[in-house]
């Protein structure tokens, strides 16, 4: 039995996962996946986790589960730590691994620009524990607010809810707040009183979801206006504390909830392994999706800065680490079979798409635009088709059919709550290794 | 506008919620839940959310949609301190609230009948958070057992499971155990080798499921062995340290998992309220369900000791709260009219039934005696009625059609992970209040 070659793909995002799909058909090669998470995440639905509209079994999906038939194909869950060129082994808190030949798809998080007090005092949303932590604060504010904040103002800080970041998660996540709130919250909490309550997007540009068309972006904005939501465009942060989001201008919002969407970089273990990076900690990696100056090593997905053909490096979105995934895969079968001739990567911008809550979503594919109601179909369909596992899909259907007629959020439970020294019932914190 | 009477209810289980479903149409009411959690748990499916196959918001509901349309019920989210009988208030670590009539509906917690060994090493799962950490922690000891351990012996230990106590609840945790390992686990691990993993039933007595007649106490054996469970009767637990489990007569079993499901008693704050009170912590109530010697003050469910006409209290479980819920809010409306003549508690015994995995459960309803497939769709058929809305249902029902026709077990997401001192991934900690 001839020695089998050794794959070693860390992440299993969106790219990891394509990349393993490809190659464990051949049964020749000895595939392992290093995650320190158990489940492959849908991303793009990470807002609706945030606010109690699907579950995280829904959105989350144990990365065995893909390949539970391909034996040669097994998941290590572990966190990188490093990585020894020399001796062709990457290095994680639980032991090394060998490879012959190495993907890095580690993905992305969030990126607080330098600005510490913001990293301190912010909700990113990146991943599951930090879309349910902020499912649980903004309840457990609510709760504060109704029965037990006597002082008026207070109460007002506890209902102001700031979103930071008009790109699609920004957008996402604040038409969806808004909509839990005035479809659920104003009827449950009776002692509140509806003009207490307030929900702000804050865009340092002059328009929300900049990979649209102006006409679109306007759109967004009118239907995001209409849900009662502030939209503050041109508006720059300059920092934030527990109680308010300070701005550049001087302005203070007093808020205990400020939710940074505003921007991503690579998981910071990628800068760290001695390869050449960009200004957001990517790897730059060359027209075959190889990192600069390496055979054996690829690079795709949100943690690859790939620069080619491009004003700017491709955008941190799933269909680039899929694309990327399925490129980089051909190539180190290439590189096996002795083709060194490898395949460049051109990618396929397939258009974008936001949904702004129940109905409302805009569409650019492609070159046809949609707004409405239309859009929002088309959205829900395309999601459902690309998340992972019928079951899932049924139930994510069902879940969105019921919050279409009745606004329906069976979400609302308040799980990682503790008692803080001060003997305060809060949402649990977060493991500050949970960034990195 | 004449003075309302105030109303708190202290626990949303199944107690709670009944009490105040019948006291919130009268709208002179002023009725206030005090909870530290903001959903009501349906505690008979934990074990199903341990084992991977629920979800969190199918087996919670938050208090709050039940009471959405009763402007006069409010939940106010908080710890329960202490009582002030004099001035008729509720302490609460959020401050006071005060009364004219109260009812302790705040349930039971894990019984370690003072084994400080056990409550330190062992998993009990009596909350959400618990079960979670259940599922978790297994899942986690596969993880690490296939791909991290290399010795043997460590591994057998890792993939050892052992549920102490033979009621429902240890009897269908083990059951579902086994289930999910057999079908899922086994398939999913490619490093393992099968008879590396063990399940182990323990329990004291003679007997599994006491309150079943004995032809189905030994069915349930039967079933559970055919399943592969190592049952133990007659097995007294002495103690127990981070890598096994001691039994009284020396036999020491290596684990890294010993769930506890063999004993309950009140939450600790009960005993703690001045009132005369069994040995298992429970505030002992009159015929009427009032506590000895108040008149304002009733008890029910798990935290209420009713022994009248039995030889021991009667059983915590579900409906013995429910209709004691009934009761206690139509005394408490006679007390309100100025009737002093109350009703007496009639508890009406419905029977038993417990399932032992997919497909298989033991019924004794009525003098009537079931078992296997149709014991199940019994089993099935009760618990959909009886959970906490029409959505919940469908979704339930679906993931139950799903597991039974392919054993799918979409839960299967380490949820709560981070990084201990020795810089290990582990299942985040408990918090030590979570249990009070």
């Amino acid at each position: 039995m001839s020695k089998k070659t050794r794959i070693v793909v860390v992440g299993a995002g969106f790219g990891g996962v394509k990349v393993v799909r490809e190659l464990a058909k051949d049964k020749s090669l000895d595939i392992t996946i290093v995650d320190r998470r158990n489940f492959h995440l849908f991303q793009p639905l990470l807002y609706q986790l945030a606010t109690s509209l699907l579950s995280t079994d829904e959105i989350a999906y144990p990365i065995r589960s893909f390949f539970r038939h391909n034996k040669n194909v097994d998941l290590f869950m572990a966190k990188l730590r490093g990585l020894d060129k020399e001796r062709k082994v990457v290095i994680t808190n639980h032991g090394e691994i060998p490879y012959d030949y190495l993907v890095l798809a580690a993905g992305a998080t969030t990126n607080f620009f330098g600005m510490e007090s913001v990293e301190e005092h912010s909700f990113p949303m990146k991943t599951l524990q930090e879309a349910l932590h902020i499912r649980n604060h903004v309840i457990h504010m609510f709760e504060r607010a109704n029965k037990i904040e006597h002082n008026e103002e207070e109460r007002r800080r506890m209902l102001s809810f700031v979103v930071v970041g008009g790109g699609p998660t920004g957008v996402e996540l604040a038409g969806s707040l808004a909509e839990v709130i005035n479809l659920i919250m104003k009827d449950e909490y009776h002692n509140l009183s509806p003009d207490e309550i307030s929900v702000k997007l804050v865009e340092a540009t002059g328009g929300l979801l900049p990979m649209m068309p102006p006409d679109l972006q306007q759109e967004t904005v009118r239907v995001l206006e209409k849900k009662g939501i502030d939209v503050m465009l041109n508006t720059q942060v300059a920092g934030c504390d527990k109680n308010s989001l300070i701005l550049k201008d001087g302005r203070v919002i007093p808020t205990n909830t400020v939710i940074w969407a505003a921007g991503v970089k690579a998981v910071p273990i990628i800068s760290k392994l001695g390869f050449a990076c960009d200004r957001a900690g990517r790897v730059i990696v060359n027209e075959k999706l190889q990192v600069e100056g390496e055979r054996d090593i690829f690079a795709i997905g949100d943690c690859a800065s790939f620069c080619h053909g491009t004003e700017r490096p491709l955008a941190t979105v799933a269909p680039v680490a899929t694309q990327g995934g399925a490129v980089a895969a051909r190539n180190i079968k290439r590189l096996i079979a002795g083709d060194e001739n490898l395949e460049t990567f051109h990618y396929k911008d397939q258009g974008a798409m936001a949904t702004i809550g129940r109905t409302e979503a805009v569409v650019n594919m492609n070159g046809t635009k949609m707004k409405g109601f239309i859009a929002w179909v088309v959205w829900m369909f395309v999601h459902l088709l690309r998340l992972a596992g019928a079951h899932t899909n049924t139930t994510v259907l069902l879940k969105w059919t019921w919050n279409l007629l009745s606004g329906t959020r069976l979400g609302r439970i308040i799980t990682n709550m503790q008692y803080d020294e001060s003997r305060e019932l809060r949402p649990m914190p977060l493991d500050p290794e949970e960034k990195g």
